[in-house]
């Protein structure tokens, strides 16, 4: 495998231009490259809904709609151009409950402008500093990705198995990248991830595009794989972690945990920090989707009619279950993740 | 839901008739019921390779393909005919190493036959004699589920919610029976159990035949759906156990019983009897099927190109972890399971 890569597909997959936002359909790739088209603040809250993108895409494409919503706002006067930019805000916010990119995107940017040192913005004024907040949000969670993933990458022996579930987006490509620049080889097994495939498509893809030739498990496997030696490490993002240590995750994670508590395998969960508002469990919304996903995939049934379909999107796997949480600060014990906002780790 | 119910139709899924046998295809039912006309043994063994049937299918399917394994033997001379039965017995035993189901059943009727009472038969005598040993032997199996159902209905609790994995077949029509006899209302949570969804198919499709609306989830929502409340036990087939309790079932099996381990709740394994001949788990061949299996889901591909599939089609889940092992005899702690051979048990 290379030392360094280019940069995958799914690092850029959400582009801003002066039509609107063109995302790229997480849904079908790598099967199609297919680009969704958002003319307006609207739509990408929709495609957010339908999943057109998900784990760090979100956070993209709420920085880009927040730029739609400035322009949508464009022949406002001061006041209401600004609430019209909140309002915004708050539908893309209303798209998904679990994961809190989305909320600390929206706020960020109404800090850097109306709801902080431009209350009177307005016209063109209001269109560039929200744009350029937006830009900033999102240079600094690629650079808070990339601190991320230099902590994890420490974690990892030269030559590791890494087990991952579902997409962690930014988080691995900087894992990855991270392990690579430091010369570290690495194997990866990839959960499949129903009812979405996106262990199967995109994390597997994407490891394939940087090199790697990555084994790929149904969901049901994870025991089997580790009972079996094909792990040394299992390695997830976390959507939202608590500040007392439960990590949020897709669901199938606390399978996972379980799993590797069961077979002595270290458990590592990367999110950028833990979230403040969140201080205990019960603080976390946790999204459910609609059941008919289950009985489907890639558009086709796969389910006996009659029956009904259960869809939590997420788990909530106990700190007790957890090894470390990786943050862009270093890897905390997860009771003593709160310390995060207090001091350095490692 | 009513109390008595038809038999489903995965009941009644293996026919032998003058010109072969018709295996209903378990690879696409409940969406197609296409039958698959086997004209000679060889044609059953390949069949049971290919999984057109699976679970206790592969018995039924044995002594119709030993019958046919008679039939092809028809002009040969005794003993000839012998050595060619027993080595269609070989063919079909070498399908699939797991699930001894096949072996016992070429055990069964090779005894009542030409390593029995009849060492020189030949012609019509051999294939009504293989004949009616294969029909003793399909009914002496379904009196035995439906003992080993008894015993599993009376650990159910009246109105219990019962997750299950894979597709438990004659167990499970059999525990489903006994319970609906007894007056016991159940509910069901199933696994797709992916790569085959013989859960999401199988399993789900004989549930509503019978008279509920189970619930699907993907393979990765055990422990979160144990966690929501929404199964107070955990029930599944066992292709094997162990004389020292180890459970061998689909894969998928051992996180199920983690889970149920991690939110208290019983886990129990069905199989008529533990194998004499399997002391120790280390006894029993694990099953390895094509890894592009787990790359496909329902003909289409569904993992990235560059890929490598994985696919133990068995887990082995320790005796710690299982509550009981219920058998035609009765319920057995798994350290006990051995008794089944000198004692009746509850």
């Amino acid at each position: 495998m290379s030392t360094r890569t280019r940069r995958p597909a799914l690092a850029d997959s959400v582009r801003l231009s002066g039509g609107g936002v063109e995302i790229l359909d997480r849904r079908v790739y790598p099967f199609e490259r297919r680009w969704v088209h958002c003319a307006t603040s609207e739509d990408v809250a929709v495609a957010i809904e339908q999943m057109v993108t998900q784990s760090s895409g979100p956070l993209f494409a709420t920085t880009a709609g927040m730029t739609l919503a400035a322009r949508e706002a464009r022949n406002e006067p001061p006041g209401r151009a600004a609430e019209r930019l909140r309002a915004s805000g708050r539908r893309l916010v209303a798209t998904r409950p679990t994961n809190n990119h989305i909320r600390d995107a929206v706020q960020a940017i109404l800090a850097a402008t109306v709801d902080g040192p431009l209350p009177e913005a307005s016209g063109d004024e209001l269109v560039e500093a929200v744009t350029a907040a937006g830009a900033e949000h999102d240079a600094a969670y690629w650079a808070r990705s990339a601190a991320l993933g230099r902590h994890a990458a420490a974690l990892l022996d030269d030559g590791a198995k890494v087990l991952t579930h579902c997409w962690a987006d930014a988080y691995l490509i900087a894992t990855v990248e991270a392990a690579q620049e430091a010369g570290k080889r690495l194997e990866f097994v990839c959960t499949e991830t129903r009812p979405y495939l996106q262990g199967a498509r995109l994390t597997a893809a994407t490891l394939v595009e940087m090199g790697y030739r990555p084994t790929v498990i149904t969901d049901g496997m994870v025991a089997a794989a580790m009972a079996d030696g094909l792990a040394d490490v299992a390695l997830t993002a976390a959507d939202r972690v608590t500040m007392d240590g439960h990590v949020v995750n897709k669901v199938g994670t606390l399978g996972v945990a379980l799993a590797a508590r069961a077979f002595d395998l270290p458990f590592y969960a990367l999110v950028q920090a833990p979230d403040p508002l969140a201080p205990v469990i019960g603080d976390v919304v946790i999204e459910h989707r609609d059941g008919d996903e289950v009985l489907h995939v890639l558009g086709t049934r796969s389910a006996a009619e009659g029956t009904t379909g259960y869809y939590p999107a997420f788990d909530a796997t106990p700190p007790g279950l957890v090894t470390r949480i990786v943050t862009e600060r270093g890897a905390f014990r997860p009771e003593h993740v709160s310390q995060h906002f207090v001091e350095e780790s490692s």
